[in-house]
């Protein structure tokens, strides 16, 4: 697909398909990914890819239980707005989407954070470019069962940088509104 | 330019063309980067742009010389190994690219970090898209100096997250190897 109109379809998107998403296209979307520049060509980002509902699930309980934890904790916290619908026990953060893919760095490597949402940017355009859907979904990021760690492969030494939703759109959303670009200053 | 296409020719590119890059031309970049994601809509990000090349060159001089501070205080750190390259008197590490574009985010705002470095993403491919070469240049963004911040017109309360050396590229430098993806675990 042409950038500029690539630029047009790729929208956060909230209603999948039930449909499954094949593992080889996952596969080729990452490996788009990969293309991505990162610090020094580190290269540092790491990818856990989930098709199991049901596992997918309890990712959601766990990460709903501890950002309303965090939000009782600090009730002033930006994340306070999300409460209410947290709150709500058929809310599913990856909103039922078919696949969940997480972009993770090692804690180490200074860049991480950036390098890996470089790839996570280029993996939402390619997985728009082939007709799917993503949404970045922070609330579905907030992991700390070691038990669960565990069974989705993410060690101890890796911080997750991008949480995916990922499927095929019911529908492609209207874009949100933009501001006008921000630009502080042109020195000439 | 076809997303594939365009992920083959988006490369780091450090040899440009003696050659203006229109102003114009730059905000429609600009404009195309403020269409990346962003934590809730939020568009944290600010840029700013510098085509004089005697600022161009004031901001590398400072840059070098407090990124060789740094080493020199902590001798163990990863950018060390930059040290040869910076204290070249007539290194300019921007490579002497006609435009340089800060792109720098609340220190406030939470997901800032990787909002601009998707902002940044964009920018890098819809400059690619319309013939330009860029490359992130980390070693061009340690402005400690309080006259120079202003001068560019960089908030204290701002941080700058990429910075990005703009122009039309001598050629389409070879792609640097890639290695294969990092796939921790897949859960079906």
């Amino acid at each position: 697909m042409d950038f500029r109109e690539l630029l047009k379809v790729r929208r956060a998107v909230r209603e999948f398909q039930d449909r499954e998403v094949p593992l080889s296209l996952i596969r080729e979307i990452i490996t788009d990914s990969c293309e991505a520049p990162s610090g020094g060509n580190n290269q540092p980002w790491a990818f856990i890819v989930i098709t199991s509902r049901e596992v997918r699930r309890r990712i959601s309980v766990e990460s709903k239980r501890n950002i309303l934890a965090l939000i009782n904790a600090e009730p002033e916290s930006a994340l306070a707005k999300y409460k209410p619908i947290l709150e709500l026990d058929d809310f599913d953060v990856f909103y039922n989407a078919p696949a969940l893919i997480y972009i993770a760095g090692p804690k180490t490597v200074r860049s991480a954070a950036v390098d890996c949402a470089l790839a996570a940017g280029y993996f939402m355009l390619s997985a728009a470019d082939r007709g799917l859907g993503t949404c970045w979904v922070d609330l579905g990021s907030a992991i700390s069962s070691s038990e669960l760690k565990e069974e989705i492969g993410l060690p101890d030494e890796y911080t997750i940088v991008a949480t995916l939703a990922l499927g095929y759109p019911v529908r492609i959303p209207v874009r949100p509104s933009r501001s006008d670009p921000r630009i502080l200053k042109v020195v000439t």
